[in-house]
């Protein structure tokens, strides 16, 4: 059982969905005792000093995290390498530094450029909404969720208890931790994630192009099921391409398998073979069965985030 | 304005989710003074019965429908050519009946099999959830959902009065109501639902095959967005059999598309196109927000369907 752990002060580098729900998670569990917001744009960082993400923000990186006792980085995956080389000079002696990205085989490579004093450990909390900016951050984010996490190949003490107090960090905020390379996070994520998140943006692409069908009435009768892939296509599009930019060996790997099912469904349809459509389709259910039998979804079918609480 | 329009006495012929919503429905609002079920499952006829959706519980066809003024026909798609036949000596002079399935096509070639007597009005609720069976009916179900109505080309009067009855029935419930030709209905369900469920359900094929990547993982880190496409999936594998067996040239011709789509942006991936990712997931956003203005999806997101209320 891991012990939640306590910080002096957080820095959280990029103040959207996921900082401001870490920020609104760790005060509202007394895990900190002071978070600075650090954005380029301050516009965001006022909104979110308004409605109590933020005790105060700052445009600057080297100003924001100096005095952090952990640095939360979260941006979109293709600025992680720029900031890294930014805070191996700013940041304080033993900071521990964390991000949250959806990939985590180029973050590794970005946490190259620090010095051994500062703490990396590449974080993934599996957890999100479609919606963006520090209003969308919610306290019980994390809760239940997977976080995983993949330490650095470092076997220094320092280190070791770096990647513990990670650990406390996010079994404190109400998730479940996981331990594993970068490789295999990269594969399976690509399964469960980025796979799904291109295949939504692609549909609701399509669906827009049929000139026949008008635009008005894809919306009308989005309740047919189209609608359920727009939820996902909502999300960030910065953050996803960075996403698939980052992770493209592990995302064309499954997409090679999507498209070879797909051609099989294709067939089937084509030539009416309804016994092995019905067979494909019988999986769903018991696969749907599992998700909700684990906690990772409700039955109602709703995503567990009414009761958003900052 | 559609004014709701009562009758005496409604037969569902098969007593599932839309079956048994239609139902509660009706008598919420007062719409009929009796239900018959029919299904050739005494089983679900005696759980129909116990919760209260149904009056009486029936598995002979012809037993059923006689009597009814009102007839629903909630079955899949692929039995209603036998089922018109039988009701073609069946049914009670001047009965309205109505079908519910997803592809319009194929029902209206069923119809034929009607004497003139009979007046069947092809109705298609673009409304659901996952879930199947009489416990998963609910009253609310097609409130503010859209009703499409593809009449057949008749234009003697009684016909005419029917398909006006139909209108002031679906009204009666809560719906809009859409009237079109069944050709244009089966290409922009194609676009809106059959095509999603057909994704849907190859993704949740594919994810399962992985074979480095544990089946416990895909449940667990399903959060990331693989969950959104599982609740579809769970959808009634016979039901959805028979939609792409009426629905196939349809399906295919949307597939085409969908597939040139999704290589175009395999390639973007390959190729490192950060802005051609961009701007394509740029639309995803836009079009989730006309469906939630458009009332078809809540922003929470929480598919509107916590308020279950027989």
């Amino acid at each position: 059982m891991t012990e939640p752990v306590k910080f002096k002060c957080v820095a959280i580098i990029g103040v959207g969905l996921i900082g401001s729900s870490l920020a609104c998670a760790m005060r509202k569990r007394g895990l900190t005792d002071q978070i600075i917001g650090v954005d380029c744009d301050e516009g965001v960082l006022a909104r979110a000093k308004k409605i109590g993400v933020i005790d105060d923000g700052e445009t600057s990186l080297e100003k924001g995290v100096s005095g952090a006792d952990l640095i939360v980085l979260s941006t979109p995956v293709g600025v992680m390498s720029d900031v890294c080389k930014a805070l191996s000079a700013a940041a304080d002696d033993g900071a521990l530094i964390i991000d949250v990205g959806s990939v985590k085989g180029s973050v590794a490579k970005a946490a190259a450029a620090l010095p051994e004093r500062l703490h990396f450990v590449p974080c993934h909390p599996v957890a999100g909404t479609e919606q963006s900016g520090p209003e969308a951050g919610f306290a019980s984010l994390f809760e239940d969720r997977w976080c995983i996490l993949t330490p650095l190949v470092r076997d220094d003490e320092p280190y070791k208890a770096a990647v513990k107090r990670a650990e406390g960090l996010w079994a404190g905020v109400g998730a479940q931790v996981e331990v594993m390379d970068a490789a295999h996070h990269d594969l399976a994520l690509a399964v469960t994630s980025h796979l799904p998140h291109l295949i939504a943006f692609t549909l609701v692409g399509a669906a827009d192009d049929v000139e026949s069908v008008a635009h008005g009435e894809v919306i009308k009768y989005s309740a047919g099921g189209f609608r359920d892939f727009t939820r996902i296509a909502a999300s960030d599009p910065i953050m996803w391409r960075d996403v698939f930019l980052a992770n493209k060996d592990a995302v064309l790997e499954v997409l090679g398998r999507f498209s070879e099912e797909l051609a099989v469904m294709q067939r089937a349809i084509r030539w009416s073979d309804g016994k092995a459509l019905e067979d494909a389709f019988a999986r769903g259910r018991s696969l749907r069965r599992a998700i909700v039998d684990a906690g990772q979804e409700m039955d109602a079918p709703n995503f567990g985030r009414d009761k958003k609480e900052r």
